[in-house]
């Protein structure tokens, strides 16, 4: 039997012409695997006979969109994962799930390699390899790309010759990746940080300057995940369409930033992520309401290394496992419900209610009713700051010789 | 002599009261500071005189707005100082530069005493005395709402049967702190924190629901400090005026939490800080540009420490003099340019240039030019996942059995 | 009913006389509760029988040494739990056990307040009070030392025109708190910190300087629990027990530290656990054989923060339980054994080996069998040190103008 | 003019070869730098000679052993270095310096290329490589071992067929870097971590088994750096030579662990370091009495990434630097005496005083003179356990429906 390679499939230009190309240059057979995560564009079906019309052996296709939303999404959401405080992980939550059908591809049709459509460059890379490493490690990887010199110009070339059933039409100005928590953009004349992006960069998002009338929201969580929307249930894939929907159409969610590659290098990236952006707000005032204070801190520092570590490409290493279980502990009680307004690019809480929560109206009220003990405040001062005192005791009297 | 005591004071009702208050308690002559930052109001004059005719033997006053913008509210920018990732410290900086002055004031005059009006069951009663205590540690302290039973219906009948200088109108349904980082305002019907605010909650900033149109600002920064707003060169005092007053009429920096006190519960605050939040924005995306991604991670952890100490009265401790030092060397290179617009609420970055920038287009860009060697990637791939291949190798090992 | 005080009972001189004391100073009934931590001393039934004769109305008496060595040291050897890199938490751990079962008691026999023989400034205190304020927030705590003026003078008094059975010897020169994880020891002439301990400071341990001959004992840990010695199965109370007596006798575990309190002050602290710290080191090694890097480094930060909390008294708060999870999930492999030569003060680790390790021999070696890619290194090494060299370039850049 | 390579050269028979080695492979001339960081043998001269003989177009030698213990030493002291609680970073801490001095070779001598004997698994390369790309971004490196297939065998066959002036005898069955701060010895048997290491392994230590009468030092300090002996005032670089000697004559500073390497892998490593070792102990407890408490609990964190971040080779980094200036700010009032006893391996500190400590006995002592009030405690701790306090509340409400 031939040797057998996998291959992450688009059903576009690159990955098609992929096919052919992979096999001439390692004399493999291809299996084509293509993974919806929520990316839109063709169905799955169309996607599949594509990728047989152009010399694959077999073809995977997965509807992966409930999974992705509930297994890779929502950890995402529970630790509030922006990177650099910016950037919902639109990308580096995808490439796990789809690492998985590849190597579970690999494994049903006895594959021996994985390639991927990624260059040399950028995150996605690290993402996949590591990824396979980690799931399937007697895999080898390539990237056509990267490995076997395929550019753009050969593809289009290769297609035209091959007579491959796909437009060969020039390229997008923008190199897009995009998924149901998300989408980035970058490359063009982006790549110039002191230009403002322009109006044909956006997709999932309407401009905030002219947006409709605003639309108030009610989010209803368990355990850190939204269950209900306006008190309709919904699952964490149905949260995140319609918040895509009606926060989009406020204009939310547009991110623009330098950003620290993994690779050592900035990069200018524009996102769009009107529904994870909406629902990581209403879920951090959530926490605000539900988890305690020192709990709350140091959750800060968990959250920002696994968001690291997902940048990183480490889903699937021991550390962020053992993340994952700190995160999952501190949304017990991470239940109740998030009014929030839509409008102008802007998704703003306005009120929050839940039977879990520590606001005790009782404590916190300057009015009737107020339980807390002010008495013991002079002795809580005192103490809390003795150490400071000691050491300020210190300064002044060696200043004073 | 008498002992005498030195009071924190705003020229209110309160404090107005309190000076004859503590006096009649306590048997001591007392001294009135009052300190500018930039809270607005009535002119340090009046305030001065006012506390004469209250009975104040003696009145302290200092205009610390130049001093409380650049020695407080610069190091919160570079900081980029967000409590719970919201609040930027408005009452928290401020109430330092007041200690600095109290302290200043009852050497001068000779007091054993400092009083302040805080109730206690905030945090700014925490940050007055642990302040209090570093800087003078010989002094005392006493808070006459707190220690001296002085309620506001006390107050009221005591200005009226003394002929005191003060109106006594009923109280404003909200408890105000401002200052020119900013304006805080809590208790009254926001006690439910499932009630919106309503629109008499706001000053520093109109309604982003029905904004002017878009305003263009090019914010240059030296050393993570603005010096010129649209090339006219700015004081950091000034930098924060204009942007509160542009920020401002675009409703920029609403903010509304439920927010952990030091003292151990919940509160509900909303906060306006439209120059601070127009200005941390573009400081972070310039930091983005110029400081080296191991640094800035760090520097995260470092910012929230910083933030927390000062949320927690620390400002003078020693841990946040090592913190402001590691904050300082990470600022050398935060020079350039920012241009955001001002809209509806949001302050986005639009634009960024920098003469010190780690932005390198030429290892960036996927066109021409393109200087980063590709090939480095699969080595670094390889050794980069090593550790957790290994550890999932074991993991299948014993799977397997 | 009259009023119910359940006391943290020791049957010493000054919880004996506290019984009749918090009678006379309260008006309600005293009951005893005495807790087996692995003190040592005095049998359990003695001790019930002595504070019946004191006049409590009651005595709870618990063994707790098989439930303290499981649920409160083991966690403690996981987090490789040492303060201040030193005090393996030999008093703060206690405390929590001893909290559950007074509240147990509190609960059992119907009292509304809990009594402890604390002072005002120290740790316990605050680990008995906020214990208890946790798991019976309707509790009420007194400390008859601290808030009822009971001195030892007025205790030997007390005791005398009593008649109480019980010795009133004056007070040994230093104060002590033991239990199976070890031995803490302060005041009296320590208190100058240029002393050294003396011979008879010290119970638990043989002075190293003349030990016998070296002794090599072969730990096997489960899952970060130590399950044998020498082969032979043993609880973790037996573990620690037999390498108190084993480790104790080389003189293993004394422990000399000026120590930051809780309450603001530095203390001078002597301390003795051969156990606990023969213990801690073969497992600090088998972790790492058995963990991955990455996880490593940051269990390095959660065991921090975790020693932190149980030394300041959170051992039943929200943060201590969600770390407990993280802490445990790295626990899943620390499987193996330890061996280690135990001699003249020192517990050195002279061997290891583990079925679920991750040391690979192979990958280690430099002789045959070598199956690391060493052409992996460049690439590796190029993007690892891209930011830094980056970084640099603008520093030379700017340098030369 | 030919093309220059600058090598790192020891004098051994490695390095010895790659001279011609270098220059056969790649047409270049070689200039030899010997870098003496106190790793004893012989003397520089010598080694310039031999390099010269076998044919070096230049030699640079420096003696670079106070440069090495005042600017790299000191540092690791102040932070503590101990990666994974045990290693001294010996190795880690002296590629910097010889780094520094290979790229001022560079220059001086137009060469192009640096070179080292490091292999292709191990940190070395990294330290040496990043540092140089950080240092002098044009220079290339290459590793003749690692690049140009310059096996050991290959070696002893190239210098007898040359007859170069070194022996060829076979090979240490260690590999061994050593220098001022300690020595590293790794391969062999030791690979099989579960031999403990034999007597033949240690150069640095006498075995502690059958240790001279116990010896008694003071160390004094300032601003964190040993200033004298015994009152004696030494240097640095005397401070841990004569430190090297008495403790090492008792045996200290044997370290013998399983390490995590950068490049992935687990690696057994067996460290000698009598001097470093004693040395942080004593700095240690020195910090425990003068540094704040806040401040020594963060300062930890910045000492984990600071040793982190030297293992890893990113000396030159910017986060490095800024990590310093935090370490140095804490180590102002680090002054004061350390007496420590060194006897059978252990260096124990018996006292400690200091004139800007932060001990105080007053507020220490339970005896007379005590001036700690005890009636703060109550409302501290009141205050202190408030949050937990409320969590536990929802936690038994939720339980009791």
């Amino acid at each position: 039997m031939s040797d057998r390679v996998v291959l992450a499939y688009s059903g576009g230009l690159d990955t098609s012409v992929a096919i052919g190309w992979i096999g001439e240059a390692t004399g493999a057979e291809v299996i084509a695997v293509a993974v919806d995560v929520g990316q839109g564009g063709e169905d799955l079906e169309t996607v599949r006979q594509r990728a047989l019309d152009c010399g694959a052996v077999e073809a995977y296709v997965a509807d992966a969109r409930d999974e992705f939303a509930s297994e890779y999404c929502m950890p995402a959401l529970k630790a509030n994962g922006l990177y650099m405080d910016s950037y919902p992980l639109v990308s580096a939550v995808s490439r796990p799930v789809i690492v998985k059908h590849l190597v579970k591809a690999a494994k049903q049709f006895g594959a021996t390699t994985v390639a991927h459509g990624c260059t040399g460059k950028g995150n996605d890379q690290v993402r996949f390899e590591v990824g396979i490493q980690t799931l399937g490690p007697e895999l080898k990887c390539i990237a056509p790309v990267r490995d076997l010199a395929l550019t753009r110009e050969k593809a289009i070339t290769y297609a035209e010759n091959n007579n491959l059933p796909i437009a060969t039409t020039k390229k997008n100005p923008f190199s897009i990746d995009q998924n149901v928590w998300g989408r980035a953009v970058e490359t063009g004349f982006l790549e110039d940080i002191w230009n403002a992006p322009t109006k044909d960069v956006y997709d999932y998002t309407d401009d905030p300057t002219f947006p409709p009338a605003a639309d108030e929201v009610v989010i209803t969580f368990e355990q850190g995940v939204p269950v209900a929307l306006d008190g309709k249930p919904v699952t964490p894939l149905q949260a995140i369409q319609e918040l895509n929907r009606r926060a989009g159409a406020q204009g939310v969610g547009r991110i623009d930033i330098v950003e620290d590659r993994l690779v050592g290098i900035k990069s200018r990236e524009i996102y769009e992520a009107p529904g994870a952006m909406a629902l990581i707000a209403a879920h951090k005032e959530l926490e605000n309401v539900t988890i305690e204070r020192e709990q709350a801190r140091f959750k800060k520092t968990v959250g920002q290394r696994w968001t690291e570590l997902v940048y990183d490409g480490q889903w699937f290493s021991p550390l962020k496992k053992s993340l994952d279980v700190f995160i999952e502990d501190t949304q017990k009680y991470v239940n109740g419900d998030i009014r929030m307004e839509l409008h102008a690019g802007r998704a703003t809480v306005t009120g929050r209610r839940s039977s879990t929560g520590l606001y005790d109206f009782n404590l916190a009220t300057y009015d009737e009713g107020d339980s807390f003990d002010q008495s013991n405040a002079r002795g809580f001062i005192e103490l809390f700051g003795m150490s400071s005192k000691v050491a300020s005791r210190r300064e002044q009297g060696l200043a004073e010789g």
